[in-house]
């Protein structure tokens, strides 16, 4: 069984409050070894005075370290912190009308002085969430998602281990940091002054004290690993940008000669062979496997193989 | 407060076993009206006689309704519950080794037919979510999500409300039944035989008996109205195929009637105005606009203006 609840009674947080002191005056002997509290990013923002006046395009300019999908109003990037977030990440709401708020300058390190000053004050070993409200592809509406951690196993990885029929499981992991959040969220909702949650009965997700584990960063996903880094139209774009003084060259036959060359242009850490119509690309990076294949697909060569490590590429049949 | 529980000591369930017999035989009187019961889609697929001896490839193949993605081993699909998700959810885990578990059939149906069992035996009101683990883009780790539901509100609509500083609160829903079934995940776990968990503390959300509210299926966004509806590559791919005869005059500078005019071929039902340079793309349907957007871009347009509802496309200057 797990239970989840929120304190209430949380006053206004302002820059420079200590927020282990805001946590404990509300749930100080509620607190147990074990627990995971969650604190939502609004509240460490505000403490750290990430909170200011001031326009918000230029902040999620500011914050943006990459575009990956925009569409009317909506843009979707890849923030500092390496979360990919509507609007970077940057709020308007539960503040001062016409301030906005940034996220912590770096949550897994707000999550690991907020669970050191609670192990200080009370000699109770939890964890700490940091949490945020993300949207998701495919699937409408937002969960809440840890955008840092401190003390918690953020994914429970199940491979190698077998289920009941002696099945191995091979890749299952859940991200326990997400689900933790989402359950916090279920109880604080995003209207009341309740930015402290705290989830009881998955102890065994709890480091030892001490051990502050990865942090909510190690669920990122490599970059260049995600099959969705790039909005549908952002990877069309940036296909056809690949090469710009090839476009003249689109209507002409493109030779493997000649994809080998513009290859070993883009990718010059790469290893590129031929062998008569086909093209192969070595590389460890995907990312690279990656811009070889939109860059060759633009130039009318397809994938004939791809194990992840090596592409190899030959003449897309008209 | 919430408390999430699952209970202990479910056997096997094959091939025609009733459901609610088997949840009440575990839970029954720990049942309250507002409850909300989470069951596996394991479960479910095995009582409604989804698991089978068979190849998996065909199966997902069977199951897919369009391929979003794929690199090397992993193929991320649309299955045919709308669902996008790797393997198209096809399932060899917690089975019979050498047996494959397809999804139910209609996961809604089914957490309709449990709810209103549980209801009929008991005249406890419960909502019922059908849950299952999902991958997802940009993060690390599986979370369990809903893929059926009954009697739940499943997004938790915030549109309208004001949060405490009179900030209206625009876009934001949480997706509380997909916080559901994260929270089930971190009771119930993988590897044991606890397919059921009871969420008790948001009785709000759970709709009154008869009232079995729109299902999980509300979820899923509107395949054109998605920016990630395909993988990079794949988006890469569709623009390059959306017309291939013409692919023989990528060289010869495109102009804005031939524009228009490849336009209305893809898209006889958009209305589609030149005015000089540049072209405008009306129509209710995202993915009508998407499709122009790619099939421009292939043929060396961009977009000056998108809305929504309308796209203004000039030739990209070198």
């Amino acid at each position: 069984m797990i239970t989840v609840w929120s304190p209430d009674g949380v006053g206004e947080v302002r820059r420079g409050d200590d927020l282990a002191t805001v946590l404990l005056a509300a749930a100080g002997t509620d607190l147990s070894d074990g627990d995971v509290v969650c604190v939502t990013s609004k509240v460490v923002s505000k403490a750290e005075g990430r909170v200011e006046v001031g326009d918000r395009a230029e902040a999620i300019e500011r914050e943006t370290a990459r575009l990956v999908a925009r569409r009317g109003p909506l843009t979707v990037v890849v923030n500092r912190l390496g979360l990919t977030m509507a609007a970077a990440g940057v709020d308007a709401s539960n503040v001062e009308p016409g301030t906005i708020v940034l996220l912590p300058d770096d949550p897994d390190a707000s999550a690991r002085a907020l669970r050191a000053a609670v192990a200080a004050r009370t000699r109770v070993n939890v964890a700490v969430v940091v949490t945020d409200t993300a949207g998701r592809p495919w699937r409408e509406g937002q969960t809440d998602i840890a955008i840092g951690a401190a003390g918690l196993k953020v994914l429970d990885d199940h491979a190698g281990r077998s289920d009941s029929y002696g099945n191995v499981l091979a890749v299952t992991a859940p991200a326990v940091a997400d689900e933790i959040a989402g359950a916090a969220e279920l109880v604080a909702g995003k209207l009341g002054r309740r930015p402290f949650t705290v989830l009881r009965g998955r102890p065994d997700l709890v480091l030892v004290a001490g051990d502050d584990g990865p942090g909510a960063s190690a669920l990122l996903r490599e970059p260049g690993s995600d099959l969705f880094g790039l909005g549908a139209r952002e990877a069309v774009l940036a296909a056809l940008a690949a090469q710009p003084a090839q476009r003249s060259s689109y209507g002409a036959p493109v030779t493997a000669p000649e994809i080998a060359g513009l290859l070993a242009d883009l990718l010059p850490q790469s290893t590129i062979d031929r062998s008569g119509d086909e093209v192969t690309v070595d590389d460890d990076d995907p990312r690279a496997l990656w811009a070889a294949e939109v860059a060759s697909y633009a130039h009318g060569f397809e994938v004939a193989a791809d194990d992840g490590r090596r592409v190899r590429l030959r003449p897309i049949t008209p």
